[in-house]
């Protein structure tokens, strides 16, 4: 079984040591892990933009794969990197296995307060919203509902912690999403 | 043509005029609006929690369109709204057309020095990095190139501008996506 390992990593400086570490989990599991910076299954056209044939060779890695899993801590903000949570919806369309993990525990409502600071403000019914009163969702989830419903659609899982160490390269959830994935 | 209206407009308090504001654009080019708090085709099981029953009704809104338009306007941080990329994704995955436009016309790369501040700094080769070291994408797109991409490889259009008004309710670079959908 061909896994995407989506995630933001590929922005680390040391993102194929990265990749590595990934990949020999997936291993011991009897997967094998496809990082977005592997060759792709075709190349891309020679006269797209680079930043294209990224996009398209990625495309052809997750089409390539029969289960994704995605690291969804959050990235610059309280939700998870939006390429990642791109090809999360995009998998889940093609009815195939997602997981998810994330290296910090508190829900969305939390984080999203926590980013907002004094622009976040209560509302009359007992919510929340911003400065420009849009309304904070608070379902004790881990992200927008779409993520969280996206994995639970799937029957996948969604594996959270407070890593202890190194948040970008604990791979102790994400291992728990990787025997999720071999015991299917 | 059902199209699928992906945006975090369903977090205002006004949301259900903004999606008849909306519905009306659509109507004028030949199309009809779908907006996520419609009620779905198919009703979710009323067991499952309020928040799955909406991520379902909202799955079952997407497959049932024929094209989907989404608000990329950048949400609580550098990118989009997480759910309206994890629909954009989904239905790209689907093989539809998708469009998107967003309401903030700066580029991916200055948005996201400007959301990190101090905490950007140069790389040795030219680019940037965040405080984690993690590089910021600098390919002149409007977000994460997996967004860009996935429009250009459905042949959509990606509308930026810089609001004149309400960056929430401004509907003129919506409106070139419904024209461009009505053309095809």
């Amino acid at each position: 079984m061909r896994v995407y390992l989506a995630g933001p990593e590929v922005f680390l400086p040391d993102a194929l040591e990265v990749a590595a570490a990934k990949k020999r989990v997936c291993a011991a599991h009897g997967l094998e892990g496809v990082f977005p910076l592997d060759p792709p299954p075709a190349a891309a056209p020679a006269d797209r933009p680079y930043w294209m044939r990224i996009y398209l060779g990625n495309e052809a890695h997750i089409r390539s794969c029969g289960a994704l899993i995605a690291n969804l801590t959050p990235f610059r903000g309280p939700s998870a990197d939006a390429g990642t949570v791109y090809e999360l919806g995009f998998m889940r369309a093609l009815g195939r296995p997602v997981a998810g993990y994330s290296n910090l525990a508190a829900d969305f409502l939390d984080r999203t307060r926590a980013f907002l600071g004094g622009q976040a403000r209560p509302r009359a019914d007992g919510g929340w919203e911003d400065a420009d009163a849009m309304g904070l969702e608070d379902f004790g989830l881990a992200d927008n509902l779409m993520i969280d419903g996206g994995i639970a659609a799937a029957g996948g899982v969604f594996e959270r912690q407070d890593s202890p160490g190194d948040r970008w390269r604990d791979l102790a959830a994400f291992e728990r999403c990787c025997a999720w994935i071999a015991r299917r």
